[in-house]
């Protein structure tokens, strides 16, 4: 059986979890804590990164891009990188945005510093980190809310990787109760179509020991 | 005419210079100093970040990563990604590796801190970063040379990505006088082999005001 190595709040670990969903690949996870720095899965991925993903076939994909580049080139029936290369230009600067700059500027200042340091051992958070984040969200969730008024999904016509890395990002911080969502109306009907879909019920039933999250978490009518 | 945006230390700007010389596309430069954030250029790249490629059609195309995808997809008559699906998660598993954990562990603790902090006005360096910077660029030599040993380039049989993306990092940081080549026999040896391609000659010909190379740094017999 095909396995993916990941940790349930890392968006990169959903982001991959979503789109091997979404492409109907059946898989199974293994839960890999990466501060621990396994010597076994260090083996797997000298990065030390989740998620690697392990093909039946031994084939060994670390990196959540790197998989998704993977699985579009070996399972393109549900192709999510768009078909024209200007839509693939915009999906690809998406996916880059959300798992860069969003990454940098929310979900490290936000989820890195309140939980995942606190899990890692690595102390408590900075509070000036933190209030730049809440900052950065606010105009993030505006940039999606234009992105999802101006377009069906968010790279264009088609749902791709792009809502699925932003998806991904805004689950797990949503499930530390980080997403102020009135912030952007369309954002959230946004989040509201994605979280509905078949493929987000198994993130979304995860629980994480000692963070309960918030009652709209898992509603789909939120 | 096809315009790159880029700053010549930068090595995701090198990485794509060298990639679009490998792939003879002509093209013009245009110097951009990010940490400016230029309303223009924020309007063709809104994450800021060089390079950013714009072709004669009016196609934007930001992100390093994000680039080499995209000239892949358009021009590719010299592949440079690998044909094997193997191929092609190892090529690009290098690629995060360089632009992710080396840029982190070695360009930015040691580039970063010395000059482009400097440059961006945001004072001097780190010397415990730097300091920690100097023992990963070690560990990192000794990881190419051990490729570059094991394999005719860094990801297999071909000249891939992975040689240009590792070339670009270490170009920037020899300009600079940071690496140490005597620590590993085999990536000299395998960055011989990068500096006498053509496609790095207008690399090697660029100059920094301010700061000059070290000697051996455009000498393809170092």
């Amino acid at each position: 059986m095909r396995c993916l190595y990941h940790f349930p709040l890392s968006p990169a670990s959903r982001k991959v979890r979503l789109v091997l969903a979404e492409k109907r690949l059946p898989f199974e996870l293994a839960l890999e804590r990466p501060w621990e720095r396994r010597v076994e899965y260090l083996e797997l991925n000298p990065a030390g990164t989740v998620p690697t993903l392990v093909e039946e076939s031994g084939v060994v994909v670390p990196d959540s891009t790197v998989i998704c580049e993977y699985l579009e080139e070996a399972y393109p029936e549900t192709p999510l990188l768009g078909r024209s290369i200007g839509e693939r230009v915009e999906t690809r600067r998406l996916v880059a945005w959300f798992d860069g700059r969003f990454d940098t500027e929310v979900t490290q200042a936000l989820l890195g510093q309140k939980h995942m340091r606190r899990m890692a051992g690595r102390g408590g958070p900075d509070a000036a980190v933190m209030r730049a984040g809440y900052v950065a969200i606010r105009h993030h969730l505006d940039y999606i809310g234009w992105l999802a008024e101006t377009r069906r999904w968010l790279a264009g016509g088609s749902l791709s990787l792009a809502d699925f890395a932003a998806a991904a990002h805004l689950s797990s911080l949503d499930y530390v109760g980080d997403v102020d969502w009135s912030v952007s109306p369309p954002a959230k009907e946004w989040y509201a179509r994605m979280k509905s879909r078949p493929c987000f019920r198994a993130v979304l039933a995860d629980r994480v020991a000692g963070i309960v999250p918030p009652q709209h978490y898992d509603d789909l009518d939120f």
